[in-house]
This record gives C-alpha cells, structure tokens and sequence, in this order.
C-alpha cells in the first residue's frame, strides 16, 4: 500500500482531499470533511478526461474492453492546479479534479445523498382538485421560466393544464414545439376528436370512455398525450384524470398477489382498422429492473381475449378488476370541463385519462397530438440549468 | 352439471362441437378431432361479440369490472346458424361461433400450436455475409409483395440492406413513407452523417466507431434507424453490425452471472450539448417479464460513469467488456460498404451498427433518420394478410 498527503486547492471540505492511499484494487480518498471514498482502479482509469480517452463534447473514445481487468497505478501525485495525477503502469496519465472525484463519489452514502436530490413524483388522488397544475399559454410560450415550472408540474404530477390557448386549428403543434416533437402515427400528426359516422375508434363517438391509457397497442407507446379543445359547449363530455402510479401502489401494499398478475403476466393489446393492424404484449404494470413502477397500460377497449394458463384466467381476472375498479373509483380521479382555449397533456404512462358521455350535437371538438418524453425532459433539464 | 349435445354446422373437425357441458366455472366444449376445451364464464362474458358489448370497429364496450366474478350461464343451446347461445343469469345473450372459440382456446395444447405459427427471430452471426437480407428500391416501392419480403427480413434478421436508392437528398424520407413514420428528434427528421468541425456527437468526425445502439439516452429510444449514402469513395468508412441478441443469449449460456449483472443492473446514459440534456437508465440487457431478451442498449460513447454499490462495479467491469468483446469479434459481425444509392435499416433494439475510420477528404456522406417498429409491423401485418 503507497500513501501521499496530498493539498488540493481548498474550495470547501467536501472537495478538499486530506489523504490519498493506493490500495490493493481502489483509490483510497480521505476529504476534509471526514468522508472516504474508494475509486476501483479500473473505473477511474474508464473515466479518464484526458482528450486521447475522451472527446471535446464529453463522449467516451477510450474502448473500455481495452482496460486490463487487473490495471494499477505505477504512482499518484498532486500536480499544482490541485488536481490528483495517475501514471498508469503502461505510461498513460490521466488527471481528476477533486470536486469531479467528489460528485461522482459512489459510496452508499454519497449515493443516498444524491438520491434525495433528484426530484421524486408526486403521487396524487382527488384531493388534487383543489389545487391542478396549470399555467396560460401565454406565459409558458414567452417566458422561459413559466415554462420550466409547467414542464416540472407534467413531470411531477404526470400532467398539466394550459390555459388560453388560441382556438385556432393546429395550434397544438405550437405548444408542443415549446418542448418537443410531434409523433406521427396512423392517426396523423394531429388528429381531431370529434364524434363522427362509422368511427374506427371509440374515441370519435359520443360514448362515455373510462380511464385508458392511449395506444397501449403500439410499441413503443406515445409517452404523452395533448388534447386541446377547440369548441364545446355544456352538455357532458368532461375530463377525468387519474394517476395509475398512485393507485397502483395502493394495489401493491394491499393485494400483493393481484399486484404481482398484473405486473408479470403479459396481455395482448390490438388494433386494426383497413389498413393497420397494430399489437403489442406487455403488463398493465410494467415495472422496471428495480421493481419500481415504469409503465401502466390500462385500456379495456383494445385489450385482446386473454390467452394464457387456464389456471391464470380467474386470478387475473381478480386482479385486472380490482385495479380497474380502483382506477375508477371518483376518490382517486380529478374531473374538469376543458373549455375552448383549454388543453391537457398526460403522461401517457402514467396517468389513464377518460370523458363523460357528451351529446353528437353539443359541438365538442377536441384537437389531439402525441409528443415523448425526450424532447420534454430534456428542455426542462436545459431550463433547471441555466435559470 | 349440466349437458347439452350438439350439432353445428359442420366445416372441418377442428370447428365441429361434438358435446358442451356446463362445468361449475367452466363451458366445456368436445370438437369432433377430440379435441376439449374450457373456457372460463367470466372469460366468456367478457367476449361476448354483440353490439352491446363490441363496437362494430370490434372495441370493447363492456365494462369489465361489472362482471359479477361469480357469473353463470342460465341455460346454453345451439342455434340455427351454427353458433352457441348463452343465456347469462341477468338475461344478457352471447352468441359464439365455433371457429372463433376453437381460435381462441386457451389449452396448452392449442396454445403451444398458436406459438409455433408466430414468426420467430433468426438470429445471426458472420455467417449471414453469404446471403445478406437487401432488395432493391425501385422493387420495394412499387411491388408489395417486394416491399413485404423485405419487413419480413428486417422483422426477421433486425436489419436489411437496399440498393438503389436516388442518392437526392431527402430520398430517406420516401424510403419510411413505405412503411411508418420518422421519429423526429434533436438531430432533426433527418440528420446529415459526414465529419465537421466541432462535432457535437462522434457521429460527426472521421473517427472509427465501435458497435452501439444509437441513441441509448433517449426514452423512448427510436426502435430503427436508417442510414443512406449519398456519396462516398474507397477510403475506409466500412459499415459493420452485429446481432445483439444471438450475442445476448451466448453470453447467457456460457456466463449466466455476467448475463444477470447485465440484464438486472441499470446504467446511465448521458447526451449534453449546448440546448440538450438527455438521459436514460436502463439495464445493458433488457428483458421482458418472461424473461426473453426486448432491447439491448450498447453504447460506450455516451455510457456515463458507474454510479452503483461498490461491491458491483469490478463484476460489472467484467461482464461489461466480455459482451463488448463479443460484439467487437468480427465471427459475430457482418460487414460492407456502403455505395452511393445504398441505405440499410437496423432495428435499434437489437443489431448495433459499427463503422470503420475513414479520411475527412474523401467525401463520405450519409443520411440517417430514425422510424419505429409500430409502424413497420403494422404495414407487414396487413401485406401479410391481403398478399
């Protein structure tokens, strides 16, 4: 075991290195503040930040299945800008800047620590009605920091209102391009919501519609959603949102089994009309490696006849209609009448959304679009860093 | 128990009922090929195909939930045409053909049968150079039998070649219009590959780049991708892929820890530029909840530094660089060069795409957008079922 004292440029005590040990397979750092961090040898030398391992934009070019599994430092020093100096046993030098060292340190601790940083979803049930997440057109599309609470709300809460938006057709690309992109399915760019003669889709009746998540049938699904109304008047037809997340936790804490039918058994979800013929298997809920919740599809409109075990059919049945039942129950649902100049998005992973029955002639146009998360989140990290 | 003997009208024997009893939760049904069926009430009622509870655009209106869980049928008959008739104990009617029950039976054995129709992958290694999957433009865009030979290999093998193609710019976009949509994103509908200055993705240098899934920071990522060569002379830029999934599933067999750490263990990807900040954590080797290999993400450009317990990082390091030696063996990969006029396809998911350094002056210009599958399969299933 090698050991240096090391003085770095004190900037404060979480960035600040007291001691530096070589051991057996780690970098051994003690910071001023009592904290010791262990960089496995192999891992500092994949991140290396010189320009020869990685380019100008920050993408990696060092080939990290060239790294010898049993790689060593030849020695360690301080150079004199404070950063921590490796000479590599096959000659390559690579410097860390203490504070980099610190932020990426991956002890259980830091971990934790960084952990409660990131921002977490806000789970919600009726109660949210007293307070809905909205904001006007006209703010979020001239001020970029209206925009970024908007944005932050969708991720929060799995969806926003937005308030005076112009009635004009199409206006709906514009909200979009304030955070994304369009995607275009089969049901065009943007599609009008209306009830119409020989639908190819309950949506473009007058039907009641109970909470769903929109084409659970296509892979990869539309992440978000956007309905923006452009005429109605009051007879029916309102919104009803509900956070399939909360819900789905509740079913988690309370049936664990019926929990565990719904996030392991796969369901056949299809769509076909003259020309589409759309499928796709997944979970209602979809967790991901970590057990947490990734996806909700619910949709009982386009779910297919089951076809699995026979032995599976009654238990799921079970499963499928207490979370269904859930879903529907008033107690976890926000309800609101979008007016003209009103519009909603979803996150359409998680939050199901359905209407009331309305009436052919009440007029009730809606203007609808997907969008995916991408675009979304990335314009919201951009915003988080530079206001 | 009660029996009910019948005769419908006879097609074949796998659509003749030879003998229906009312089972305690069950309908169960002898064929004439001795084949039994049971299928459960609930499931039944759910099915049922009247207009009451089918849309004509065949959506479910029934409300599941409101099925009692302990439905019975009052009485079964058959009826002139050849259907079954249950009288449900509230007095609803369902009508049900033999063939569409016989279909959908959900026995093992039928089952099992239903299994082996479905197309299955081909996975692939160098091998495969002796008979590339391509076709030709002009073949594809006016032949819709070309056109379904072709998303069948590219459903099949995870990519395809084709040739032809007007080397105009923009041609990429008719190309998708034969089966799906672009999927737009920061790098535009359509986005020029050739080496510029200030490169703000390695995309966009001379340099080699090894096998990796485009976009692995995106969610959702773009399920395929395509890339056209405008125009291009001898020197190097050889396009190489390999079949991510038939890698996969060795490294299973051989080494089923290092296969865990991969499909179990999320990692982070990182894209920043100047107005972009994307990010995604998922496994290397996503599994879907049977298990079966759904996505590999591969990509050590944008890979960010492992941020996990400590104790995982050196096991991780191993079965990391074993999958990335494997992808980079050259027995796994096929390899050409794209001429102008060329294009290929990948699904995204599953074949990486390499290509090989080549010099800034010689003129290479390819034009990439990304698609996805939703589009493509749903094209190939109606080819498939009106050719």
């Amino acid at each position: 075991m090698q050991e240096n004292t090391l003085m770095t440029t004190p900037t404060n005590s979480l960035e600040t290195v007291t001691n530096i040990a070589l051991e057996e397979r780690t970098l051994a750092i003690n910071w001023a503040d009592g904290h010791l961090s262990l960089f496995h040898y192999i891992w500092l030398r994949d991140n290396c930040p010189c320009p020869e391992c990685r380019h100008p934009n920050g993408q990696k070019l060092l080939e990290t299945i060239s790294i010898p599994s049993d790689i060593c430092p030849s020695s360690i020093q301080a150079i004199e800008d404070g950063q921590i100096k490796i000479v590599w046993a096959d000659g390559h030098v690579s410097h860390f800047s203490p504070r980099w060292l610190r932020t990426h340190c991956y002890s259980a601790s830091e971990r934790a620590k960084r952990a409660k940083e990131l921002p977490s979803r806000k789970l919600w049930t009726a109660e949210l009605m007293a307070t809905l997440p909205e904001a006007s057109y006209s703010d979020i599309s001239t001020n970029d920091s209206a925009l970024q609470k908007w944005l932050t709300m969708i991720r929060d809460y799995g969806f926003a209102l937005l308030h005076d938006v112009p009635t004009t057709s199409g206006t709906i690309k514009q909200v979009v391009e304030l955070f994304g992109y369009i995607r275009e399915t089969n049901y065009g760019k943007i599609f009008d919501v209306k009830s119409t003669a020989n639908p190819i889709n309950v949506a473009y009746t007058d039907l009641a519609i109970g909470p769903h998540t929109d084409n659970p049938y296509r892979n990869p699904v539309p992440t978000h959603q956007l309905l923006h109304c452009l005429s109605s008047d009051a007879a029916g037809g309102d919104s009803i949102l509900v956070d399939s997340f909360q819900v789905a936790e509740l079913l988690r804490s309370q049936e664990p089994n019926q929990f565990k039918h719904l996030s392991t058994q796969p369901v056949l979800f299809h769509f076909h009309d003259k020309n589409i013929e759309l499928m796709a298997d997944t979970p209602i809920i979809g967790l991901d490696s970590r057990g947490e919740l990734a996806a909700v599809r619910f949709n009982n409109y386009t779910i297919a006849p089951l076809d699995f075990e026979a032995d599976l059919i009654e238990p799921f049945y079970e499963a499928y209609c207490t979370f269904g039942r859930m879903l529907n129950n008033p107690d976890f649902q926000v309800r609101f009448k979008l007016k003209p100049g009103d519009l909603y998005i979803v996150d359409n992973e998680r939050v199901l959304h359905a209407r009331t029955k309305f009436f052919s002639a009440s007029n009730r146009h809606l203007q609808g679009c997907y969008a995916d998360r991408d675009g979304l989140y990335s314009r919201l990290n951009v915003l988080n860093s530079s206001l």
